[in-house]
């Protein structure tokens, strides 16, 4: 019942193993199991799919040799509910030790998981590598306590501070290197959301092309369902389908957010084009709420949501905290006056500003990447 | 005649010694030079003061025991003018070779030093490290060529490109270590120079008070001379007496630029006070024409100028094409609606946006800093 030297060693294994699922597991957790006899890993195993077998059951079908006496090492808490239980499995092949690196906030887990494995006389170890178990699964841990997903908003700016010149031109204000980047975002959230002015100005597919990946669910909030029965966010072809057979990812469609106000002939037209409409409550200002529309989302199964612009849908959401993590392409480059991406967020005093909790910074190609979770309020 | 394998080791060690006199040459260039005999340094040198002696005969002063035979590394051509050259001194102290990182671009030298040391016999190399040793004396190089100050633009804003609040409210954005590294970027430049509303704004002192170093000269451009006499860049005590008294740099005072429709009266007023005042011809809109300021100034002998704002100063030296070199200090912070560095630069299409052809970015305490030289447009 203590920590021996080469648990962080073997849970860092189980870790780069999880991450394999980036993109894949919809609103599931990110997990990975490694098997260990003596000092050899003997098993690996991680979730690929949303409905895909458990990291642990993967690791121990693909284990060389017997499992009794083994140790297993995994990111998150091994779950006890369903028909099959990891617990049971774990259990039943006699495993000695199991490692877990951080508690599943699922309450029909959350310790229970634990309990019954400690139960059945396995020597169980929690808390190694914990920061980086819950960092990792920071949008699953998000989404499961509060029932929102998990927001990241993305835009790209000059070093001034412009995401569009003063007649809204943008394209390309980053590097090629940035917008494989911003592809490769998209492709591990589930939802990219955009306002229906960005439609208007860049007319964007927000598909994966860029890079490998699946295609998010495509967000647009539209509260007068103005949007172009035309555009390319509704009409494009897919095009990366060969990725979503290699990967077994389904494509999740559009989504238009709209409020009861919408027309409900352009409903029924965008229906017939292929796109789900959600009629949203209005706020106090006719617009769709968008804590609704979060709520909406994650009753829909969507755990993490990349907003992609433009300013008045990210000043919106900045200024009701429900944001938790931004990413900033900082391209080298002065554009002088122009359309920045945040608004009035109604601070006087810049002692008031908002801040990070976690910040860092690397270079891309010749841009910069910020990378920032927004510190609680 | 030919490079040897540590003629680089050697020429680094009188990059080093050069930049130690980084804010006490005035608008020199910053020399220094190391003597070597055998594989041991036995004298080095650098130039400390405006007026000081040469880094070669400062070498020649400490160096242990002969110079006959030796060699001497220097980052810049030997001088070989006024009474008392450089090359004179070297001749007669009988080196057996010479490396030099840079020609020398004051036509007064300009590769003269190279061949007179030639001419007398000694092994001459050029072009060790010349990049590096180019870039170091950068103010230099710009000063004796064009003979314009080399200016530096600075700022701190927050990530979303703001250096004030909508209320004007910017103290402070940045945290106290970029507000200790802005003091030390002026006790390395030869002047600082604000625009009127900044001064009405923030009524700042200029003075480098936070790190070592002297004061620079505080250049405030008033077109129409409406600079309060209760100003504390005008009124302020000078604090870093004893600084000043270690390094024996002079302190540079108080220039008012403006022009020939200031009040006359309000001229001698601040004169009176200890100010210079420089009447400067107006440009078309009524305004100090910068670009004669510049060279105004270089004929005093400044050829550092780092601007601190505010956006209308800044944005008028961009659209004139006169800063060389952009350091912003970036805080993690998001502010919304505000105040931006950098006003209309008439640009449209953002492939217009004005480049940089060396940029670096680091982290400083929380903040990030941009450093970056504008490229040739």
């Amino acid at each position: 019942m203590s920590k021996r030297p080469d648990d962080e060693f073997f849970m860092g294994k189980a870790l780069q193993l999880a991450r394999k699922g980036l993109g894949c597991v919809g609103a599931n957790p990110l997990v990975g199991a490694v098997i260990v006899k003596g000092d050899e890993i003997t098993g690996r195993g991680y979730q690929r799919a949303p409905e895909g077998i458990h990291a642990e059951v993967d690791a121990i079908r693909k284990n060389r040799g017997e499992t009794l006496d083994s140790t297993l090492y995994v990111n998150l808490e091994p779950c006890c509910y369903s028909t099959t239980p990891c617990t049971t499995s774990l259990i039943q092949h006699r495993f000695k030790r199991i490692v877990i690196g951080a508690i599943d906030p699922d309450p029909r887990v959350n310790g229970r998981g634990l309990s019954l494995l400690k139960e059945h006389g396995i020597d169980v170890e929690v808390g190694v590598l914990t920061r980086e178990c819950e960092r990792l699964n920071e949008v699953y841990f998000k989404y499961i306590r509060e029932g929102l997903p998990f927001v990241t908003v993305k835009f790209a700016q000059t070093l001034d501070g412009r995401i569009a010149s003063k007649t809204r031109h943008s394209q390309w204000i980053s590097s090629d290197a940035s917008l494989r980047f911003v592809h490769k975002l998209r492709s591990i959230n589930q939802a990219v959301m955009i306002g229906i002015g960005t439609v208007l100005q860049d007319d964007p597919r927000l598909t994966v092309r860029l890079t490998r990946g699946k295609n998010p669910c495509r967000i647009v909030v539209d509260s007068s369902l103005r949007i172009p029965l035309s555009s390319k966010v509704i009409t494009q072809e897919e095009n990366s389908i060969s990725v979503m057979k290699r990967r077994k990812c389904c494509e999740e469609g559009v989504i238009l957010a709209t409020t009861p106000r919408a027309d409900k002939e352009k409903i029924t037209a965008l229906e017939e084009m292929g796109a789900q409409v959600l009629v949203i409550k209005e706020n106090s200002e006719g617009q769709v709420d968008l804590k609704e529309l979060l709520y909406e989302l994650g009753r829909r199964g969507i755990s993490s949501v990349m907003v992609e612009g433009g300013a008045k849908i990210i000043t919106s959401l900045l200024r009701l905290n429900l944001l938790d993590k931004l990413v900033v392409v900082v391209a080298p480059k002065i554009l002088g006056k122009g359309i920045e991406a945040v608004g009035d967020l109604g601070i006087r005093d810049v002692n008031q500003a908002l801040r990070f909790s976690e910040v860092k910074m690397r270079r891309l190609g010749i841009d910069f990447i910020f990378e920032g979770r927004f510190a609680a309020s």
